[in-house]
């Protein structure tokens, strides 16, 4: 009788999805793909109202057959969501990351759980870099001078480094992990760890070297460390590339932390909940590290989360040059704190790319041919796809 | 009878210079040199007061024999202050850049200008990359909009590219402009472009082409241009790292920018005066182009300097989010605007660096050896030593 539903949950679009055509990851253009979905029969439900039980996602569950969601506006298919939604065959992840679905009950019932593997890891290795700079340069602190209407050099400087120089490491090294010890390598850094549960492949380690050789005339600038406490001790910046799993929910919290030098910077735009939330704006406050990075434990993060207020305790000087029209108050800038929110992976480039790849898969499925990248499968036919993901749940 | 007097201009370290004993080139630190001049029998001035007849700079400047100053807070040796410093040997600039000085004056007098080639150029470098992240990122709207309570994607997603795929050129390939060709390969941009005087040596070239295979598989990213138009048209990103002379004093002016694509990124750390400020501002304010950096036409730049306030006409958007208590106005982020106040070379990593410079020229200096490093030397026994600064005031 009706159609089945295929139920897509993104951010809002409002008058930026008028103004910029190209913004097709918002609700409104629905990954540009309504009319694709439709003409294989589906009704095309897209929105952003997620929460609760009157939430246009809760009321459209019973017939829905695909949802499509994103990480940037994650619609959490839970357990009990599931039990609501009788047809479902499908969860596809408009980008990287399908924490937010419960998917130990995604292969009870059979359900696939696809997402778009690649489409945005250059993306986040870009804002990684991007963040690391924001922090390690002091740039909030020097923005807020120019803004405000200051001119107070040593105000900026006494807290401003180089990225040379710097031991830098990442925890996972895998798509965007990798990607971020490419792009670092240029800055001729002292030395670059990682911390991963396998050995890379020898030909990742012999480019990231070679290219190490070629630069700045180092060997062996890579070296896998097996303890974490070692990363958390030698690093100067340490950045957090891995997925959210049972094993990396709350991973670095207080214990971590309080090993790492003074003045160390802890970037991290893979999930938030891999951080203790609590533990990191206590160090930030307490002028400990500085903290940057796209994600929350959960989003959207409330207004009062801890992350969007924490900074260094340091003044801004010059305060007889501040003006507080100018876009600052006089609180001054949050020097420490490179929070955005959760936009890494969303970049235009990076929509269009999941755009293109979650029509691939639809292609797949209206087809009934389910040849997905393997890449990109998490669950189908009631069991994990992927070795990473089938040892996620067993630790 | 009474001692000759090195007479140093730095920035006011304030607070911050008790707070952070690293930061040397800040005016009371002295580059932590104060001992070792007094050693050799020079009474050492060290101050921030440095405009007007009034000023410590101008009464100390009769028993200058050496004055030693910074680009971040240039202490301008003018023609007519050469005129009262009849006993001025030597200028030196703890960092890079002597543009502050006026070099044919100093050739006449016989007065040596001699900088520390290469102690900032990897931290520039560093903040052009940063620089072009902001702004093609759109940071400042996501750091907005997570300090301010919001969290509305579609604001910071329509104005957020990546690096990835873009076309990006250097104006001016040496020391600096290099570095960023470097940084920026391993981002897999679609081309790089450079324009300068010469073509860059056959091995700087091979470098980065080799480094482009390396990391993406790509030959011959790299190609030299010979028309700025050409540089304006066809490049997403364009970067100022040529020096400023006669021959580059607002060059990029209206006539270049209205050529740039719309929504093109500009990142200008060289010197603010080889852009025409009232052109870039109004380019900005009209949606046309992005633009940041950290120099400004003259420094300290004045409150109402019009790239302290330049921005997109972007409203924020989700205006029922903004905390104005939380260190933005409700005017919202400044988009398209990601300027600093002038600190790119004057991380503390540079500040040792520069300091450890300066020493080695005062050495030769103090010595009577005079064996400066030859890339350090700009002017020297009445003549621009270098081929590049001949080349200069030749245009």
């Amino acid at each position: 009788m009706s159609k089945p539903v295929c139920l897509i949950i993104l951010y809002d679009g409002k008058e930026h999805a008028k103004q910029q055509p190209k913004l097709l990851g918002a609700a409104e253009n629905a990954l540009g793909l309504r009319e694709f979905i439709e003409s294989h029969g589906y009704e095309v439900i897209a929105t952003s109202d997620k929460e609760g039980e009157n939430s246009e996602f809760e009321r459209n569950l019973e017939r829905a057959e695909i949802i499509i969601t994103t990480p940037f506006w994650p619609g959490y298919v839970t357990k009990e969501r599931m039990a609501k939604a009788p047809n479902l065959k499908i969860c596809i992840t408009a980008g990287v990351g399908s924490d937010h679905i419960s998917l130990d009950t995604a292969n009870e019932r059979g359900i696939s759980v696809v997402e778009v593997t690649g489409s945005n890891v250059q993306s986040v290795a870009e804002h990684v870099i991007m963040t690391m700079l924001i922090l390690i340069r002091n740039y909030n602190e020097g923005h807020y001078q120019a803004l405000s209407g200051g001119w107070d050099v040593a105000a900026v400087a006494k807290n401003e480094w180089d990225i040379e120089g710097k031991v830098i490491s990442t925890i996972g090294a895998g798509r965007i992990g990798y990607r971020v010890l490419e792009r670092l390598v240029a800055f001729n850094p002292k030395k670059l760890y990682y911390y991963d549960y396998q050995d890379l492949p020898a030909e990742a380690v012999k480019k990231i070297n070679d290219a190490s050789r070629l630069f700045n005339g180092v060997d062996n600038i890579l070296e896998r460390k097996e303890s974490l406490e070692d990363i958390a001790r030698e690093s100067d910046i340490i950045t957090i590339n891995c997925p959210l799993y049972e094993g990396t929910r709350g991973l670095w919290n207080e214990k971590y932390i309080s090993l790492m030098k003074p003045g160390a910077f802890l970037v991290n735009t893979a999930r938030g909940a891999i951080c203790n939330e609590n533990d990191v704006a206590k160090a930030v406050n307490a002028g400990h590290i500085q903290y940057g990075g796209d994600v929350w434990p959960v989003q959207p993060a409330r207004k009062d989360a801890p992350w969007r207020s924490m900074h260094y305790p340091i003044s801004s000087g010059d305060s007889e040059n501040l003006d507080t029209s100018r876009g600052y108050s006089s609180d001054g800038a949050f020097v420490g704190n490179a929070m955005t929110i959760h936009c890494s992976g969303t970049s235009l480039d990076a929509q269009a790319r999941y755009s293109a790849g979650v029509k691939d898969i639809l292609t797949e499925f209206f087809n009934k041919t389910y040849n997905y990248r393997p890449q990109d499968i998490i669950c189908i036919d009631g069991d994990y796809y992927t070795k990473a993901y089938g040892q996620r749940t067993k630790k």
